[in-house]
């Protein structure tokens, strides 16, 4: 498979078309981000890797990095952590609070807003100060010492994140928060501001695509069995309410973030990020996905 | 891999543990069965058949058959079938009203009853005798043409199906049925009436292990790129409000039916059919689920 | 107080205005009616009757005739009535499933759609022709016995009755109906499309204000504490999603229909109905709150 | 009409039944009281007083104080008070975050604790100490100055209070909050740990049985018609979602607070505080609704 062909030719098409879609605005951050901006890395576990475009530019990951921190918390807990997250789809959008109130303060899955601030919360239990161990693990799997969280982005998140307040308060009232409320938005607020390039995701998530070994060591990060359940839990909700939409198109596990960017794995062949600012209604990148819609119609790799 | 092996010691595990859940009891037909009933079959596209219990014992495979269903329609209707019910995964109890309603009509997707009753009704613009096109390509895919509808199960979903009554006529409502509803009423409760075995239904869904190539004489039922967009919903939309869970702990796309049977492919390999009438909460074989959870993890042969 | 001369004057405001809103067209009966329409009738219990525009022509009483059927029903049952009906404001639109849903199939309230059926289904376990009953005891109170059901409107509802008939269809899930659907449905179609004027409700409704005495022979018809009940039913649920607004604005109980009428009660005072075809977006008639609002407002008589 | 006897014999037997339900937990300060407290106090505008039991002991107010904010706030703000927040009754629990999700940050009414925080939050744009002039307020319409904040309670909801939290974030997220989100909440949570006994409850209460003229002054305080208003509030949505079955069984405009307290208005007539402190499931005291329930069939004073 040329992939360095189908990406320039996919690529090419989709930037020939007029860009729709708005950026993120509700993080006066993420609006300032030029509309046009489009990147695409790819890695595959045989070593070979593709570029295109922005690839090494870094932008916010935002929600991407929900999985980075799930992994973590799997792996230091277990089990044990599906009593207080669920693995099912939310159905209603990214930031509802009517399930999670039904739901008596259980999130329905690790990769909603609220799912992610039980993760934080998990986390804070192991680690005294959980934001230099949760980005010293990214950049150790990324191999990238110089990964960082964007500060200017981390506070605008915090001035702006009403909605998230009153997750975690909803929460609490149900007993499923431990730490003090300020502390985990706080790590929960700069976890969403990390900053990574479509080179740096891809290169990440061939953790995802190779079974848990490290992307250069090859060493056990994480088992097997833990990281295909983490593949599964990015196919059924890794896209808000838009996850059945795009395994349905695309067909591989993947995660999307508002600050544009996409990663998709194809179990035991590669990793793949894309980068493209402009959203649609449901907070997902209009041209990630259709990259990625073409991409596996091309190379026929959806798992399915 | 020595199927027969790991299967026979997989099902003598569980059969060493007492049966839990219950039967389903709302179409008093289906309370008729023995709780104790076990069967599996497993089918690869290499020709190989593996066959456990009462793998050729006829059961009312119930919702297993709205893939069939779905098949056809999309086949028929192409991407145009998109407007009517949609792909996501539904968050709610399988006959739920409340997504339908404030969906304006349109199900969430076409394994969930509601969408169910849509594909009905599509298919009925397409036949005269829907009823005699629909068992007629089961019989085919199967290659069985013993294949038919259980008249007794039928005439119990008529008299007790007043939530299906509901959904149909609050579709209605919101102009999504086309057909007289009496006649897709009765056209849906007869699918799901279909009884098949283990065996046959491995055997048909080889069709969605297979790339959508009929499994004995291999020409091209639907396009590859069709069959997996059905095996993507399989996977986000399979078993209700327990689709993350099935997607988490077996990593396989399938589809389970009240009757207590449970399909799932591996495609590019095989197709498995499990059969267990007693069910957990959510309306899933417990026995069946839990099978199959044993069985990828013995395999390595779960998609992610 | 000079009720003639505040009704000409407020009357007189109002159709200075021009008429906003639209006239209910999910009936297409009702759909014919000339938005411009307008009539009130006033009787006090010492006898006075104030008239005003189109106030003795018949029009579509709609769901004005749940209270009647309410009155029935409550005094043959008494307080078992409420093992299948609540009281309580809806909180949500006039037919809507979900609260129906979540409250398994007991609604809120006689003054909704489903409340309404189950009171048919009551009725229907009294008497063998509730057609008939229901109409005697509407002339009776009316004291006017060319009062009928408007078979147009009746069999116009029937084949526009969808929503009806998936609420009808998940109380019966529930067990909440006992008699065939298809006969209650009937019953409440008929009810519903009962035609009266101004005068002939103004004239019934001296029932509710008057303390359950007929208004002509002064008999009781229904205790004093069932009178006072069913008024206070009125006052929280006589006006959908838009009772506590009415209770507010008018400060009377009353209860409104999609046909346009209004009529409400001052206990040991006076009934009142007036008639505007055009409705709000709640399915109110615009004028007719309008008016009362001014009627309550200039002769001070609001309950509270 | 003898008040006295009337109330001495239903006070008598409904205690000499069983108390039942438990009193409020939630916050630990009021898990303390003895649930056995009775008190009583009626207050006629012709100046006859009637007092029962503890009927001068202090307790905690709670959810009636919100009829006094909101007081403060509609004669202050008028009209445009109610683009901010609604006159409907809620249709869920108290606490529920559902609805106020679904209808953008705008509580349905100013008695449900979301409308009264936004109660709060317009009262805080008047005044530089919004607590004094509250309790200003409230003791010059007592006319007793002793009246105070209960500082323990004030900080024990303070402590207990994530669900309150969530709330006021929600709404702040949509914009419908001003003022610091910390300092609402303290108004809030002192405004409902504000102690009084059913005496000086009774007497406060005059205000609305009397036309919005102050109890000893006769001044008016606010309008007639914005007080008949407020009682119409107080009868949709006094009791949460039992505030249909207040309306059907006791028939008069009335609040209650999770204190155990209820204050009832006879307009014209009489306004009357109950205190007993075990409440039902939906937070409303359960002796008290008997003991209003028994009083106005005995005295016939329902307003319907």
């Amino acid at each position: 498979m040329n992939y360095q062909q189908v990406i320039n030719q996919i690529a090419g098409e989709i930037l020939s078309e007029k860009v729709e879609g708005n950026v993120a605005t509700y993080i006066p951050e993420l609006g300032k981000i030029d509309p046009n901006k489009f990147g695409v890395y790819l890695r595959t576990l045989s070593g070979e890797s593709v570029a295109f475009g922005e690839s090494e530019e870094l932008f916010s990951v935002q929600s991407i990095s929900k999985v980075l921190a799930l992994t973590m918390a799997f792996n230091l807990l277990g089990e044990k952590l599906w009593e207080r997250v669920g693995v099912e789809p939310s159905g209603t959008p990214f930031n509802s609070l009517i399930q999670l109130e039904y739901e008596r303060g259980i999130p329905r899955n690790p990769l909603i807003n609220s799912g992610a601030m039980v993760i934080c919360d998990v986390l804070m239990d192991f680690y005294d100060d959980p934001l230099k161990a949760f980005i010293d693990f990214v950049r150790d799997v990324s191999g990238d010492a110089s990964i960082h969280y964007n500060e200017a982005v981390a506070q605008s998140e915090k001035a702006h994140g009403f909605r998230n307040a009153a997750l975690i308060n909803l929460m609490k009232s149900f007993g499923n928060i431990r730490n003090p409320l300020d502390e985990v938005l706080k790590f929960y607020f700069y976890q969403c501001a990390l900053e990574m390039s479509c080179k740096q995701l891809a290169q990440t998530f061939l953790l995802y695509a190779g079974h848990g070994k490290h992307p250069v060591t090859h060493q056990e990060i994480i088992s097997v069995s833990k990281i295909k359940r983490i593949n599964a839990i990015m196919q059924t909700c890794g896209f808000y309410d838009e996850s059945g939409d795009f395994t349905f198109k695309v067909g591989l596990p993947g995660k999307s973030g508002v600050g544009g960017g996409i990663v998709a794995v194809h179990p035991g062949h590669f990793s793949v990020a894309v980068w493209s600012p402009c959203l649609n209604e449901k907070g997902n990148s209009i041209r990630g996905i259709k990259f990625l819609e073409e991409l596996t119609t091309e190379t026929k790799s959806s798992i399915f």
